[in-house]
Formats: structure tokens, C-alpha cells, sequence
């Protein structure tokens, strides 16, 4: 018996929050409102207790606003075992709030350890979706796909990343395509794989395009029919809601956009920060998630 | 003031423990030892408590022989947090050990992200040298360089893996090169950068070429002169000791070469599964990483 299609499941959530918006859960100790770090000691276990009660604060926040939160777990890492024990937590009450999680957590790795990852991540930690590197290839990411397709999970390819340091390798010329291209055609095929494709006829398997690159996400869109995206770097990285629209389809489907630090730090620079400022800093992170609900309602497709 | 240059280190290991076996600890339940199963509970945390045991046993047969062992973090993260706690437990008994670590945990994200896992797998963990995508470009990279000419910390960036599906991407043909030669001349330019070089004249940034594809190890070593490669694959994937010389200089100096389950369970199938069976495990253990020594010292470049 297989549960709900991951793909179904994100364009049901995108509908009834209102829109695509993401919202990535980036603590870092040094950001935190005073009041929080305050009551927390400085030392990992402190800041993983500061972490989770920021988490649980923002999560509830933001649960009836966004369909889909995006925790990264490099900054629980970077806590140690106390962190890796927020991380498992912060996805939990991701859940519990009713939010779809896609845990950025950019693993890729061969066979047995390839399982060892997914019975990590969606096994244990119990993420409805992952982003993945797909430099190893289609047997690396089987595993997960096996989740896909019987479990109802979800992956994000890395395909064309937000940084500027992604025209290195992503951006080389080869032939006709350049190799991030190479690897949407990749991601095509693996997409298009038995079992992947909801009701809504969008994948499970997508693909990570960076809002930095509006054209190459409007080509991307244009290669890779059916595959949903996530993109990245809006709101502090850069991206605008005009950038991201080209990864929508015509009926407004088909990407949910993140922003990290342009929501969960709201209020320490920017007009939010002057409207609010610390004191009210749930109110900037709700303000900022209504505003870029409504930047994204106003640049998309009207849908059917 | 920086610490001892990694790949100065490295070459030290190899030649102090006569060879350069890399044992990799991956660790998998279904198959420790009996008696190490028995005296801990089947959850997450009693399973974590017999990877440690077994681990800390496999360290101690293993420090005077090996050089460097190369834990992989997915088989620990499967455990969710008590596992993780393991993680950080296992490479520091392996530094106790005296052995250098590299943490495969094959990590790739940007930016602040980047910094993040830098933090926790050589600040917090304590790794010596850690493998990374490429993927993401040199800003990816740069946290991690800093502790290279700061720390003396090591890099193993993923060029050429030993898995079938490496070929998907890694060997599509673009123009004249495929995809990883591509990924190769970028990391002989990031390799040969300021502060990088120790005194052996090899960089603390290395490759990871697989040992099942011996004309491209081979390949490889000819394009990147400098470059300290980790070759993973022997043994229960594989590959041979002649299918490694290739990674060799004509001192016999440049590369480690990676043995897990060949190594870690010896005593499950095979000569030294008959000879030896489960009551002597250690020993097995033992004989595996004597054997392959020997294996690579015959197949080996002689040196000065």
C-alpha cells in the first residue's frame, strides 16, 4: 500500500496555504532574538535548546501561511549531537504544525550508504522530501526513489544552484549544453520513471534552481515538464518574485520558492526591522511571509 | 600560526604504518559480531552502543597497521541522534587511536551553509580530512580550504566514483573531455592554490577516483601531479591492488587506498571467514588489513 504521491501532496499544500512560499528554517545563535539567547547557555547544548525553541516559535508562525518548511541541517551539525538531536526535533514539530518538510540536507553517496542515508533522513528523521546531489547517479539515488514511489516521499536534484561559484563547474560549455543542462536531461529521464508521477502529473523528483538565475530557471522549466522545482535564494540572496517566475507553469504550478534569513530575520534589517525591531520579531517574521506570499501571487501565472 | 600541513601528515602515516591502507568504518548492525549484538538493545541506542564497541575494537587492531581510517557518517546518521552522538565518539577514539580521519560524509552546500559543515565535521568532529562534492564550485569550497592552510586540514573532492551509475554524468562525453576530466582540471587549479602545498610537494586538496575504473585512476594521476587521491572500491567492490598502482607516483607516494566491509567483516565470508569464523573475528580483522597491505606494498611503485 502506498501513501499520497509526494508531488500531489506539495501542489494541495501550495493551494490551500495560498501560495508556493517556503521558508527555510537557517538558525544561527548569532541572529537569534536576545530574549531567546538569553535564556539559553552558550555552550552546544544551550544554543540546540535556543535553536529548537526559535524553531517551534517560527513554525508557529508560519504553519498557517506556508505550505512548505525547508530546514538545512548543516546548521544543526555544527551544534554536534546535541544539534543532530534539534534537527530530528525541529522536523518533528515541523509535521506536527501540518507542514510538508524538505530536509536540505545535499547528500550523495553509493549502494549501501545511499540507504543508510535514506533510512536516515526519511526513515528516522521523517522528511517528506530531500535535496540530493546527483553527481553519482541514478543508482545513488534508488534508494530514495524506492521512498518516491512507495512512501510517498519526495527529492530535489541539485541541478543549478544559487551561488556565484555554480558557473564553475554547472556553467561549462559542452558542446551544445552546458553541463548543469546535461544533468536536467538526467533528471528528465529519472524523472519520468515508473511510480513517480501523482495525479496532478507533476514527479516526485525535482529540481533545485537558484532564483539568481531567472533565465536559466525559465529554460529549465521549459526542459524538464512535470518535474517541480525549488528554488532557492529569494529575499536575501537576491532572487525577486518577477526572477522565480519563469518556474511556474502556466496554471501557476510546478516550484515553491524559499527564503531563509528575508523571513526568519525579518526584524533585524530591512523595513520590518524599522516597523518592528526586535521587541515584535514574530510580527516581522509573519509580515515577511505575507509579503512574499503576496510578491509571488502578484508575479505568477493566474492558473486556470 | 598553522598546524602541520595535511598532506605532510599524510605522507608521514603512510610511510610510519609501511603502506597506505585507509580501513573504512562503516559499521551495519545486521553485521557485527554476535556477541556484540547480544550485550546491547536492538533501538537506536543500543545499536549505537555496539557500533561503538565495535569501532573501538576495530581501532585498536587497526592503529599500528593503517595509517588513516575513513569512517562514513550516513551508517551513523541511520541512528538518528544516538548515532550521531557515535559519530563524534568514533572519530575521536579513532584520533586517540593515532590514526588520521577522513570523515566521508561527502558534503556540498554554499555559502554560510558551507561554513556550517566546516564547523561541524572539523571543528566539532575533529576530522583530520573530510570528501566533498564539487558540484557546488570554489565558494562552496572555501570554508573548507581556510582550515586547509590554517588547520591543516584535508580535502577529498568526488572526481571519478566507483559506483556503475558514476558513469550517467561523471563520463558524459563533452567534447573532448567527459564531465569528471572537467571536474579534474578544476580541482588541479583550486589544488594548486596559495598556502596549500605542504613541504612533501603534495596539496592538502585531493581527488576521490574510484579503484573499480583502473584507466581512469591511471588518467587521473597523470592530470593532477600534486594531487593526494583517496581511492575507494578495493576489495568487497572489486577492485585490486594492481588497479590502484595507477594512483601511485613513481615513489609510490600520493594516494590511500580504502577497504571497508573487506576489512571490517573478513571474518563473514571467505579465506578468512574459514580459517577464522566469528569467534575470532579481531583476528580476521587483522589478517584482512595485513593482506591488503602486503597486497599494495607487491602491486606498489618501490620509491627512492
Amino acid at each position: 500500500m502506498s501513501a499520497a504521491n509526494f508531488a500531489d501532496r506539495l501542489v494541495d499544500a501550495c493551494a490551500s496555504k495560498g501560495g508556493p512560499v517556503c521558508v527555510g528554517l537557517d538558525p544561527r545563535w548569532e541572529d537569534l532574538p536576545s530574549a531567546i539567547r538569553r535564556s539559553h547557555g552558550e555552550d552546544l547544548e544551550g544554543r540546540a535548546a535556543a535553536f529548537l525553541e526559535f524553531n517551534r516559535a517560527v513554525l508557529g508562525i508560519v504553519a498557517p501561511l506556508a505550505p512548505v518548511v525547508k530546514p538545512n541541517v548543516a546548521f544543526f551539525e555544527a551544534l554536534g549531537a546535541p544539534g543532530y538531536r534539534c534537527w530530528l526535533d525541529t522536523v518533528a514539530a515541523a509535521r506536527e504544525a501540518g507542514l510538508l518538510v524538505i530536509g536540505d540536507v545535499k547528500r550523495g553517496d553509493l549502494g549501501s550508504t545511499a540507504e543508510a542515508y535514506a533510512q536516515a533522513h526519511f526513515d528516522v528523521a521523517g522528511c517528506d522530501a530531500l535535496t540530493l546531489h546527483p553527481y553519482l547517479g541514478l543508482d545513488s539515488l534508488e534508494p530514495f526513489l524506492r521512498r518516491c514511489r512507495e512512501g510517498g516521499r519526495g527529492v530535489f536534484l541539485l541541478v543549478k544552484t544559487s551561488n556565484p561559484g555554480s558557473a564553475d563547474l554547472q556553467d561549462l560549455e559542452v558542446g551544445n549544453l552546458r553541463v548543469f543542462e546535461e544533468v536536467a536531461l538526467l533528471v528528465r529521464g529519472w524523472a519520468a520513471g515508473p511510480g513517480l508521477a501523482g495525479r496532478s502529473g507533476w514527479s516526485s523528483v525535482g529540481a533545485v534552481t537558484g532564483a539568481t538565475h531567472p533565465a536559466e530557471v525559465a529554460l529549465l522549466r521549459r526542459m524538464l515538464p512535470g518535474v517541480p522545482f525549488l528554488v532557492p535564494g529569494y529575499g536575501a540572496q537576491g532572487g525577486t518574485a518577477a526572477d522565480c517566475a519563469g518556474a511556474f507553469d502556466a496554471a501557476g504550478r510546478g516550484a515553491v520558492v524559499n527564503s531563509s534569513r528575508g523571513i526568519l530575520f525579518a526584524w533585524r534589517k530591512g523595513p520590518l526591522a524599522e516597523r518592528h525591531g526586535e521587541a515584535r520579531w514574530e510580527r516581522a517574521v509573519e509580515e515577511a511571509t505575507l509579503e512574499m506570499r503576496a510578491a509571488l501571487a502578484a508575479a505568477l501565472p493566474r492558473g486556470a
